[in-house]
């Protein structure tokens, strides 16, 4: 952990850093990337699983929409403790399984990891340690190469796991990554209204709980973004997909709920409206991130750049966010750089 | 929706019906889940999904854990939207996709489920409703024999949605299910044991949030018991897999979080004893749901009866934290039976 001399300074630093991390995976990043496409177009695998920890678990659930809606197979998130728990050996031929890990470290990763490749899985780890044992114990490994991480609420290496993983599945299914070429410059353009997000993260001074919710491409972002303010800011802020918000939990929302709504341009987006409007019948204190349109229509939030492509918005959504979990822990005299009770390579089982 | 001149009685008299509902399966239920097993048997699938909302996802999240673990076939759980928002069309032969549902009838679940088996999947409906349109346009249909359920949140259709799939996965597997022969009797000593969990109910009396945490089969059991605490007495109630509360949430928890976990017999509530430990540390106000052992340790909690299988200690260990929610609700001045802003059928598209 480098000296924090000043709180929240190297969170800072590392947001800051996402639109050039963007910039490298797309100039550096791509060979290595579009060879584990072609090797795993050469298998074709008929199910897709995904493992990962906290965000770079949020990461895999953003890959496995991507792997469901574009390439049209069905995909799943692994429960670790199938294997670590309860030693479960399962028939996994025909299986790619991705995991994803910052550090490529944790002993239930590699465990999961290895179990896989043993059960039949053809292993694919995307990590940001090219070193780790996940990475030389994996059939492929990605390295997102977002350079060393040192805040502990993770957020380059977040932005860079979801594009990584948008351009594998892009060259699996025969595309070159196209929609994701804007993306370093929207990213930038974002990160220098950084301005707007101070006023929003007032508002969320004495909040003790918090609901953050999206369809869609958007529901990982929602995820991460739940997680990334429990981590800096210790409210209890709970991601529910728009449609299990109407499943149940939408009786915990009345006037004063604080609830952060994800709704980009495209199907995901347009998904959310009802969720919208039955939120603000029960008086909800809405904040979106997302399109113009909804933005006015529902009447505060951050609007995303139009003209980009619904699958790369994550990659995009998540940043404004970053931004205002940063802000809010600093406004309740919080360091973000060092929450409490974590260490950055977590040791669970 | 009946009358209920008492607020929480239609809950209550679900709540108790349960030891006969599961006597009921396993007299009239398993000759249908027997001949179900022998065509999924024959059909030899590759990858199982799970589709459900709320109280039914959380009853594929738990027959997900059975199908990784006792069939050693990899499993997921379904995202609606790849097919109500996005439209994808998936490969899905060799898949067998399995739709929970209490009424058979919200649309997405049906167009999800129809789109499936245009897809290439065999398709099974489990559902409390054999006149459903779900269960009509499935392959294969198995009744949970609930009868009508009349209190908003799901009680006695979760525990026979659980015991269902239990029971068809350990006839898939050539099982007779006899590790839930002694559940009716068992469930039945738990409710007789009501009076325990009033003074419990009685802590959360000025509660706004909660954390609710298990590991592997008790994981279902924390996120049904969260949801069902969010329905009732909407409180902010969170449930993590404890593996996943350390990558993060774990932050959030200070002295005075309420943190209710289930810790039975076996594997999964083993592996939960570090989270456990971890969360005294931070000062949790532990109450556990488990073996005599860990209550004991922890200090405060309700011990299930010993000697139940792991596999099926989550169709008990819900009982008493149903029997939580509906006190809470009540010593809060909520209706339990009919909780603000839900209708039992939601029409999610």
């Amino acid at each position: 952990m480098l000296d924090s001399p000043v709180p929240g300074s190297v969170m800072a630093r590392e947001i800051a850093a996402q639109p050039e991390g963007l910039a490298r995976i797309l100039a550096d990043g791509l060979g290595p990337i579009r060879a584990a496409a072609a090797e795993i177009r050469a298998r074709d695998p008929r199910f897709v699983l995904f493992t990962g920890r906290g965000t770079s678990d949020n990461a895999g659930l953003y890959a496995r929409y991507l792997t469901e809606v574009l390439l049209g197979l069905p995909a799943g998130l692994t429960s670790m403790s199938t294997t670590t728990a309860y030693r479960a050996r399962q028939r996994l031929a025909d299986c790619l399984v991705v995991t994803v890990s910052q550090s490529g470290g944790s002993p239930d990763l590699i465990a999961s990891a290895r179990q896989a490749r043993e059960d039949g899985a053809f292993t694919l780890a995307v990590t940001n340690n090219a070193d780790s044992v996940l990475a030389q114990e994996s059939d492929l490994h990605l390295d997102v190469l977002a350079g060393p991480e040192l805040a502990l609420p993770a957020t380059k290496t977040y932005t860079a796991e979801l594009l990584t993983l948008f351009l594998l599945v892009d060259h699996i299914r025969g595309g070159t990554g196209e929609a994701a070429l804007g993306l370093p410059a929207a990213a930038r353009a974002i990160l220098e209204r950084r301005a707007e997000i101070e006023a929003p993260a007032e508002r969320y001074r004495f909040a003790d709980r918090l609901v953050a919710t999206a369809r869609g491409y958007g529901y990982p972002t929602a995820c991460e973004a739940a997680l990334k303010i429990m981590e800096t800011s210790y409210i209890g802020a709970q991601a529910f997909s728009g449609a299990d918000l109407m499943h149940g939990p939408l009786a915990i929302v009345d006037p004063g709920w604080p609830v952060l709504a994800v709704a980009p341009e495209g199907a995901g987006g347009r998904a959310l409206r009802p969720v919208l409007d039955r939120l603000r019948e029960r008086g909800a204190d809405l904040f979106l991130v997302g399109a113009a349109e909804p933005v006015a229509e529902y009447g505060r939030g951050f609007v995303l750049p139009g003209g980009v492509a619904e699958e790369v918005s994550p990659i995009l959504e998540i940043l404004p966010l970053q931004l205002l979990a940063r802000e809010i822990a600093l406004g309740r005299g919080c360091d973000p750089d060092a929450p409490r009770a974590l260490a950055k390579v977590t040791e669970t089982r």
